[in-house]
């Protein structure tokens, strides 16, 4: 027989009864019920119930054991009495009878159970990871995502894609973030630097000819902590494509992601019709980027309404240029509490308010209500009632100034209201697209402009567009939201060498700045450079929607916490004389 | 059409003849016959010829064309005449006649030709990497490695392996190499250290209870620079198991290596039976603990022959302790000529010399010959003919002194033997275990005992063993050698907080400096460890094996020059002050 096990505790049935098996596992309870020892025995794949009767020639032994302790049990598969029969497990059927132990790692006292669902502060599940591991929601989640990430893997290649690995020691890629650096030995004072994406190499590998490229790829930012990403490293599915269009890595990529939603999603819907959703219409539709497309509501323009109207606010708001009035419409939100709570929500987030009409049953039938019908009067309102399509029982909620100054409220206000009313599905995975992002981006201060997402994206339009009002020039750029999370980003590349520095050129940076800064990549665009785009997707926050979770730390083996510590391996630590004299540096005094 | 291709370079066959086509690629050269311009376009997947006669609208555009352009060209495909076809490719059957053409990327001057076999600095290669993997065989070996990985992923899930992510950015884990530090900004002043291995996350993993774990996974060591290594990262199939002994792992992992062998060896034999050497044998046997057992030569102890023989210099050599005589057998190499060259071998490898004895056809029958011979006597001489299997025609040569003075040099001059008398076959891949490493070694000059491997294995024997003498202990230690590399190492592990306190202490290592150390690791042993074990399998060098190389930077994408530096994307460089300030460093002067 094997040394340690015949069977895992997941594998024994009805069949085995009479068997003489070997099981090794972890003690997950021991209860005494009259004597006789009952132990849960965990492994990886599952429980098997396991007990001691005095009788047992180790029963003194079984009896010293404890949770979490790992033992190795010798015994008889007997049948369980049918009003004992567990069907929730495979092994429900049967009970073994020990007849042999062995202690394969005694634990002490634990600081953490993995029994039950008794919640421990972060600091000490990070500290005791391995016990916070064996829990079984854990044991799911980074079961989940391996799983995610091996399906990614399998339906990349079945479609013609090829994994690279790209350099992790490197250099320096300005991309937005911080980098963290690595000094160099050989060359003292000199510094490597960890990628914040491969973006430069997978861009190289289209110069080089292959085509095809894909990477579950480690990607490194030095940022401040947010509960939703990872202080130091987090992973993509980074892919790249030559000659393509936009429509091309649409067409590519979406089989991949539904499919893995499809298989993981636990049987909740995953939307089949993905829209393209351009930033504009994305921000005045729905307040955000990265809309929410289970909450039907689309907000509206419904400026012309108030205009010169008996609203003194809005109507003087819309005199100043670039102001706009928006509808909030909220089916089934029609009354004056919600209304009032929803204003409130409004002041909460820094708003004077949100005005609000709400339409019910009146004594001529329908009548708006709310001061803002009272000021516009019965004509304006039942515009904007028709404009929106409400009717009794519904509400509306109006932002205005400029879309900059109330956009995200608004999204987030729309976010409420689909929640509050019951509008927003659950279980559904939502994907839309969102396409024509701007290339730039004006600073409202300064006035100087700059790249608004990637600098490597191709100009719509080309040399030409840039020859006009950059902040007209829109990108082939997009992003693929779900259920309000921005879960992948890409774009068709810049390959133009001369396009590549016009567009700088508008950003500020003079071409010599730009040789400088991404000399690997511009350098290889002189060689014939093909057409090329791709994305990346997060993984981390793929696997965070499906399995329901929303710290990323649930979904991570071995987190730093939010302080970008690792307790349980203590890092970082300070390093010893000679290594800083191997490296040429020393350590500045920490001022107090 | 689609923009920019209807079909690959790699697609076109008669059955296409007629059709009106678009293809992009690369000019991979082009020819100009009696006005007509031959080019060959190239693309990941293949090459088509297509060609522009001067009547064609763009033929003043194609002239233009030169080697390395990336092109779009729309065009009608012709069967080639009979005399013409080129069975050798896909597409050897049609040319595509152009009717359109666009220029995706020109290219400069290109200081490194695609076409043709030209050899060029590493340096060049390096600079220029985006042009260098155009050519075929980078294409094919980057192609193959990609494959290679694919493929072990996938025979790791078929027996039931779940890959998991171990942090890239943690604490430092002195293993024996030095570690890349990565300065914290959060914590100035303290580092964290990129993993040499995943070793002490793949172990906590499975006192996590993950049972089956494995991981393509990145390493990194700052080590010295070699041909055979990265002096930055590499790759390693890394796992781990738990509850198994040696043989389980064994079991476990040859189907796997021995598979992609199969897949992967373009037709080589790949030895299906892969013997157990303990590492005293193979040192004996084949002076190394990476054996090419392509190689049928054995080295043997012939001391007994030797022992107050007339061959003084031996005799008195084992009048010391700890010596030895050892011959190597050489089939074949029975000429003064041979002889006299592996002598002058030895010498230059820095032995005093090696004896030798040959047998030839003489008067009387077969005699032996040479100085060795002579002194020792015929009836010893016949003896070790005896022992060793030799006869007409064939030679032995004799090393002496303590094993450890002359083993590495009988190694090679085994291999030397092997090639140069054509014993050694080639088109096979040899594969065998060296299991039973000492625990320990002992400093020849100090006497101090440290650990000759790793220092997480279990000890043959486990604590008992550990009273006895340190240099007698083995270790559940093995590698795995493939044609005189070794390409996985691995072990059971001490799962024992009490046996790896025990082991340290024997190498000098208080349990203070253990905690310090491997604190992650020790800590967690102490709640219920499991046995365990595993390995890890060099990818760099499984894919170098295959794909016939022996310079690792032909199986890398973008690999670091030999003094660590990326030539391409310029780094290491220097920080800025910003950078510095911020993590809290200063840059030493150096001294000139």
């Amino acid at each position: 027989m094997h040394a340690y096990r015949s069977h895992t505790c997941a594998e024994l049935t009805k069949e085995n009864v009479g068997d003489t098996v070997r099981l090794a596992g972890w003690v997950h309870r021991v209860r005494d019920h009259g004597g006789v020892l009952f132990i849960d025995l965990r492994d990886h794949y599952g429980m098997t119930q396991v007990l001691c009767d005095p009788d047992s020639a180790v029963f003194s032994e079984v009896e010293k054991v404890r949770s979490e302790w790992c033992i190795r049990i010798d015994g008889e598969v007997k049948a369980r009495d049918p009003e004992l029969v567990n069907p929730r497990i495979v092994t429900g059927e049967i009970e073994v009878y020990i007849r042999d132990m062995e202690v394969l790692g005694a634990a002490e006292e634990l600081p953490l159970q993995v029994f039950g669902d008794q919640e421990y502060p972060e600091e000490t599940r990070l500290r005791y990871r391995y016990l916070d591991l064996r829990r079984e929601v854990m044991q799911r989640n980074m079961a989940l995502r391996s799983d995610v990430v091996a399906s990614i893997r399998r339906r990349m290649w079945d479609i013609g894609f090829r994994e690279y690995q790209t350099p992790i020691i490197t250099a320096s890629s300005p991309e937005g973030a911080r980098d963290f650096l690595v000094p160099s030995r050989l060359h003292p004072g000199r510094f490597y630097a960890l990628p914040q994406a491969p973006q430069q190499f997978k861009q190289l590998l289209m110069v080089s000819g292959f085509d095809k490229y894909f990477q579950i790829a480690p990607c490194f930012r030095d940022e401040d902590p947010r509960s939703d990403r990872s202080p130091t490293d987090f992973y993509q599915l980074d892919m790249e494509m030559s000659f393509v269009e936009q429509q091309d890595i649409f067409d590519t990529v979406k089989p991949v992601i539904q499919g893995v939603f499809e298989e993981f999603g636990g049987g909740r819907k995953v939307d089949a019709s993905w829209p393209q959703i351009s930033y504009a219409d994305a921000a005045l539709w729905y307040g955000t980027d990265k809309p929410d497309l289970r909450n039907p509501i689309k907000m509206q323009d419904v400026s012309e309404h108030f205009r010169d109207s008996g609203f003194a606010i809005f109507a003087k708001l819309l005199e100043q240029e670039g102001t706009q009035i928006r509808a909030i419409p909220a089916q089934g939100g029609g009354s004056r509490k919600f209304c009032d709570r929803m204003n409130a929500f409004a002041q909460k987030e820094g708003l004077p308010g949100m005005g609000y009409i709400f339409w019910r049953d009146g004594s001529d039938g329908m009548e708006a209500a709310g001061p803002l019908a009272k000021n516009i009067g019965p004509e304006r309102t039942e515009a904007i009632r028709q404009q929106l399509g409400l009717g009794t029982g519904d509400a509306a909620f109006f932002l205005g100034g400029k879309p900059s100054s109330f956009e995200r409220v608004a999204g987030r206000a729309r976010d409420v209201i689909g929640e509050e009313l019951g509008l927003t599905e659950t279980d559904r995975f939502a994907l839309a697209w969102v396409v024509d992002f701007p290339m730039y981006e004006k600073d409202e201060e300064t006035g100087e402009i700059d790249f608004s997402h990637n600098p490597f994206s191709m100009p719509q339009g080309g040399l030409d567009a840039l020859s006009g009002d950059p902040m007209d020039v829109l990108g082939f750029q997009y992003d693929l939201s779900c259920n309000g999370y921005e879960i992948l980003s890409g774009a068709i590349r810049n390959h133009r060498p001369e396009i590549m520095f016009k567009a700088f050129e508008l950003a500020g940076y003079g071409e010599e700045e730009v040789r400088k800064r991404f000399g690997g990549m511009v350098n290889a665009f002189r060689f014939g450079a093909p057409p090329h785009g791709g994305c990346a997707a997060g993984i981390d926050r793929i696997v965070m929607l499906l399995a329901d979770e929303d710290n990323i730390r649930q979904v991570m083996l071995f987190p730093m916490n939010q302080r970008a510590e690792d307790l349980m391996m203590q890092a970082p630590t300070e390093p010893s004389p000679e290594q800083l004299m191997e490296l040429g540096l020393r350590v500045l005094p920490r001022e107090e």
